[in-house]
This record gives structure tokens, sequence and C-alpha cells, in this order.
């Protein structure tokens, strides 16, 4: 009904081709017994593994252990042991099983339970006439557990002797057309398929490279990655699944410094995103959101800057930068302001962001605008702020 | 590969349901011709409609035209009405058109051109043997105007005279099982369809209702929405799209009284979901996030509390909710303090969240376990001290 944004398939998506499975399909169906059955008996005649995700909850329209059955040509039954097991789970929890749950508990002949210690939905391991179908939970905390402990490790055993490598390459600064132009000569080379994409945190150069084994694949990806490394130097502030945040943490804990935020149009999110890497709080001091100028005046900024300059504007960025870094004694500050939108503000359209950075000799300032609705512009305004600050932390650590 | 969550493929699917349109099906296949064509096939083996997204550009991997015309058994010519269309977008750009273009002004006899004035990708109508394919590019936004300025209204025609409609009612406080044994009675009721989905923002319930009227679906769902409201009571505090934060913001608003925050292990999130919505500038005075004892003494936590009860505590969260309120002289406050992980802090394992609310009155606290990896134990934090936010609000506008 559209209420949902998959993210599991493009999860379990990226997880084959390192593994030489190659990916054939991925098929939703709604929680009606006969269409997740056509679904599946399709899938088989396809491909010689299923895996799927959800429908493992003990309600009455989860109903992925009565379609494998019925597609199996097998009848379900309570498992025991499984049914100790959920019982035991309810009561380490201190409540009563509620009776529904029994169902995550059946079982049919051709199926192993897989454990499942995040919740009460244990998987299913069904092996019948040399296909394999891999049934996990839907929440996906559960299911990247379930995978990377349990389903992945099986399957590693059934994989052909193919091997796909990828490699990302994050980049900030350049665009899309130039990037292409300067990496023009790299996209037809034999057995390599380079794509560029443009993603939240900046352009994304894939490289992926398909041979017998992972180190002839390392040996087709190496050569290129060195390639791309030396045409666009110092654009490249990440590889694979790294995120900024983690690689801005990683520059603030390898110089020992320490960081705070004053946030107004980002309302909270930059300093969100900081603190979501583990171990942040040994260089993330704090941070403020000061919504009104009151507020901004109180933690410090010097009034007359509002007064002369607007809040929105590159001085009190700067101003608010300085501000947060002093406040709470921190070597860095960064500083936002903008119109989050819908409405404008001072005079300046929605969409506008200044960012404001200080650190012991002084402050600077970035100025950006987006065209973006208000969820979109938080998120491109606190990249943004990550992205010059990691380009401030290279600068300094170079000097 | 994965690089990539499909957000096409939900839009799409919200727009069905309205239209009397029932979704079988979403596939994905990969950008490989007798992939798309076998998907394509399958798919009107099974559907009257068929939608398609993406596939559209110039490149050598954008193949949906291809696969389109093999299934129909009908050979791509070039459009000449198109090809013109095409130069003339690429004359007001001002630059050449690159000759790879050219397949994009392609058509099949079946084929009619859908115009899209944001792109060079134009959509095609297809219509043979009693199907239809409506095939529309990729890029979100061209897509959605495409489909509201031209896909949906042709479809109107073609619509069945039957509706779906959709209610949703989004609770808190009671678990899934729990629901679903209150709800029981309800589940195999004659033309209502009744679904319970575990969210990010507690639990949800779906009424789906299919009628041939609008009138006449919203009177078979009205009835079973009172049962459930009458059934759950308190637990409800929002239906179809409505936010949480929205609910918390109507309800400030509506009463005329103002929030701050103080965070520490939520680390900016409240914040950030709280300013998510548009003119929470009026409610939202600001707030701060206080990552180190420090920082909460700072901004106005008593020592004594921290020395006594240690930072994660229940009058450490009530303590900083009454700070924060008092700072910035808010009617309301919230204070977050727990252990995000992976690692314990203050023998409290990770997963530990004590929340605060501040009123005029006094304070309050609550106490979650959750066993969550850190980016999600924020959310389920930050969901949780708004959840008591609203109860107290609501608690509030009854007295």
């Amino acid at each position: 009904m559209g209420e949902l944004v998959d993210t599991n398939a493009p999860y379990l998506a990226a997880q084959l081709p390192p593994m030489g499975i190659e990916l054939q399909r991925i098929s939703q169906a709604p929680d009606r017994l006969e269409m997740l059955t056509q679904a599946l008996q399709e899938a088989l005649q396809r491909s010689d593994l299923i895996l799927t995700t959800g429908g493992l909850g003990p309600t009455e329209d989860d109903l992925t252990r009565e379609a494998i059955a019925q597609v199996m040509g097998e009848t379900l039954y309570v498992d025991s042991t499984s049914l100790d097991n959920l019982k035991e789970t309810f009561r380490q929890r201190g409540i009563p099983m509620p009776s529904p749950n029994v169902k995550q508990a059946n079982l049919i002949p051709s199926a192993h339970p897989i454990p499942n210690p995040l919740g009460t939905a244990q998987g299913w391991w069904v092996e019948k006439d040399g296909k394999i179908v891999v049934a996990m939970p839907g929440p996906p905390h559960e299911l990247h557990r379930m995978w990377e402990m349990e389903a992945q490790p099986r399957l590693q055993h059934h994989a052909p002797g193919a091997v796909i490598l990828t490699r990302i390459l994050k980049t900030f600064g350049q665009g899309e057309a130039a990037i292409n132009e300067t990496l023009y000569p790299l996209f037809h080379l034999p057995h390599i398929d380079l794509g560029i994409y443009a993603q939240a945190q900046g352009i994304q150069l894939r490289i992926r490279a398909k041979a017998p084994s992972s180190n002839e694949a390392q040996k087709l990806i190496s050569p290129v990655e060195a390639e791309i490394r030396r045409l666009l130097a110092d654009y490249i502030w990440g590889v694979d699944d790294q995120l900024l945040e983690e690689q801005v943490g990683k520059e603030l804990r390898d110089q020992g410094l320490t960081l705070a935020t004053m946030e107004s149009c980002t309302g909270g999110l930059l300093a969100h995103t900081i603190t979501q890497v583990p171990g942040s709080s040994g260089y993330f001091r704090g941070g403020t959101v000061a919504y009104s100028n009151d507020l901004k005046i109180a933690w410090g900024v010097d009034p007359a800057l509002i007064r002369e300059h607007g809040a929105v504007s590159p001085e009190v960025a700067q101003e608010m930068a300085r501000a947060a870094r002093e406040q709470v004694g921190a070597d860095l500050g960064i500083g936002t302001t903008g119109v989050a939108g819908p409405q404008e503000l001072e005079g300046k359209p929605a969409g506008t962001v200044y960012i404001g950075l200080a650190h012991r000799e002084g402050t600077l300032s970035f100025n950006r605008r987006y065209a973006l609705p208000r969820s979109l512009f938080k998120q491109r305004a606190t990249t943004q702020a990550l992205l010059e600050l990691w380009s401030l932390l290279r600068r300094n650590r170079e000097k």
C-alpha cells in the first residue's frame, strides 16, 4: 500500500555479488496467501535460491510460513523445541506468551529453524529438490543479524566458484559531469564495470570486477582505483560503506581535537548525525539548537551582528561557530543558519544555508542554496557542514 | 547491486488503491535485456496494467524500451516528432545533442509518447491485446510529474468501478501480539481487510475496504474504526500519514505551550525530529545536546544529583528536563539520558534510557530498555520521549 520503503532488499542485494551469487529478481507481494504463494512459485521456477524477509510475526497477516508450506506441498506442525525456546524468550521478558505467538514455533518437515536472539520470529532454512529457501524476519536489525551470523555462512558452502568484488569511492566537491569527463578513459576497460551515482553524501564511484577468485578480482580493481585516486586526489573522502560522520570522527580523534555545534536551520540533525558514531562522546563536546534569536544571544552570539546582518547571514554563521566552540571549550565549532522553509525568512528564500566553521586561528563560512523540501534541505545542509569540516581537518593534517 | 533504495514503487503503490486498482506485485530486475523481458512477460500474464519506472535514459544499460518492444513482438523506430522535441530540448539548454540520446526518440507502433518537460526521457503509453504498459522515467521528480499530469488522468478512464479506501490507526503502549488478541474478532469481517504492522513510531493498524464507491467503502470502514477506537481507546495517537512530531506540535500549538530539550543519549535526534515539522519554531524554543557531565552542569543540572545518582538515572533525566525548561523559559522540558552503546556506562547496560518531562507543576520520568543497535536505540528513545510528551499533553487537555 506504499507505506513502507523496502530497505531489506537493497541490503541483501549488496551481500550477494561477493559470494558469486547473481541476483535475478526482487519481488514484493501483498500479505495474501495466494499472492505470496504465486510469487514463491515463480521464484522457484527461476532461481536456485530464494531469500524472503518479513511475514514471520505472530499475527493473522504473517503468512510467509503458510506460503512456503503450500509451495513445498507440506503441512505445518508446532515444533516442540521451537515452542520451548519461544516460551523461554517471553519468560525472560517477564510477560506471559500471548496465544497467537504459538504459530512462530511452526515448521514443515523440510524446514530447519534458524535462531533469532533479537526477537520472537525464528527463521526457516528449507532445502528441497535442489532448491533453497531462507525465510528471515523483516525488522532490519533482526534480519541483519540472522543473515550475517547464520544464513550467509551456511550459504557460503553452496555458492559457485566466481566472485564479484565491488569498490566504492566517495567524493565531494566535484559535479557528476565533471567526474564523468575526468574518468572518461576508464569507462570501457575489459572485465571492469565503472559507475557514477549521485548519493545523499555526494558523488560515488563504483568499481566492479568479476573473476574466479577474490584475489583475481582484487587485481583487476586495484590499478583502476589507483588511477582514479591519482585523477581525483583530494576529492575522495571515503570508501565502501564508510560514512562521512565516521571519517570526520576519525580525523578528530587522530588529531586529538574536540567539536561543538550551534544549530539553527538544521535543528539538531547535525548533532544527531555526529552522535550516530559509537565513541563520538570522545570528541563531541555537545551542541545547542538555537531556533530563536534570544537563544542564539543567550548562548553567546553578539546581538549587534544579528541586528546588522540578520540571523541568516555568513557573519552570524561564523559567530555561532565561534560561540559554540567557546561556550563549551571545544577546539572546533560549527554553526548553521538558514531557511528550512517552506516560508522565506528575512527576505532570504527557503533553501538558503550559511555554514560557519571556527577553529583556533579564526572562522570561515560557506553558503549554499538547495531547492529541496524541508527534510531533504536539513539533510543536505548537514552533509555540507560535515564535508566542509572534513576538508578543514584534512588541510589541518597536511600542515 | 544494492546501492539504491527504491522509493518509486512505494510512491506508485500508494496511488493505486484510491483508483480501485489492486496492486499484485512489485518487481525489480537487473539492467539486462533477457531479465527485463522475462519480468515483463510474467507481469503481462498476471496483470492488466504494468507500470515501469527507469531505463529510459540514453545509455547502454537503459533497456526498458527494448524489453517492451520484445515482449510486444514489435520493432523499434526513431519517431521524427519525438526527435524534433528532443533536439528542441537540447537547443534550449544551449548544448548539442549527444548522439546516444537519439534512442530516447524511439517508439514501437503500439506506443504513444508521453511528454516529459523535466527531462529528455519521454514516457511510453502502450496498449495491446487488452493490456496497458506505461513506461515512466526513474528520477522521482520526473516520475511524479508524469504520473500526476499524464498517466494517472489517462488511467482513470480505464479503472474499474471499484474503490479501495484505507484507514491507518497509529497506536502506542501495547505490543503487536496484545493488539492482535484484542482485535481478534475483527479479523475475518466480510469486505474488510485488517492488518497490524510494527513501525518505527509504534504499532499501526490498517483497515482497508473495497467497494463500488468511495462512500460505500467509507461506510464499511467507519464501524470497524469506531470499534477499534472503543477497544484501544487511549492507545491511538494518530491516523493515516500523521506523524508523532506533528501531533505533538498540534497539541502544543492548540494549548499555547512552548517546549525545550536537553539531550544526552539521543544526541540531537529529538530536537531534529521536532524541527522536521514546518512551523515548529512557533513552539520549540530550542535545545541542548549535553554529551558530557560538565555541559549538563553548565546548562543548569545540579551536580549533586549526578554525584548521588549517576548521570544515567531517573533523577538526572528529570533534572535535565527541568533545567531545559527553565534555561530557555519554556513551558515544558524534555530530558534524555541513557546508554546508546555499544559499551555500558556507569554499570548500566547499553540500551537503557531515562526520559524526563518537566512542566509547571513538577517533573516525571520514564524508563525503558531497548536491546537495539545504537542508531535504532536513538530512534526508539526519541519516539518514546515524544509519545510520553503526547500522553502528558493529552492528559493536560482533558483537565
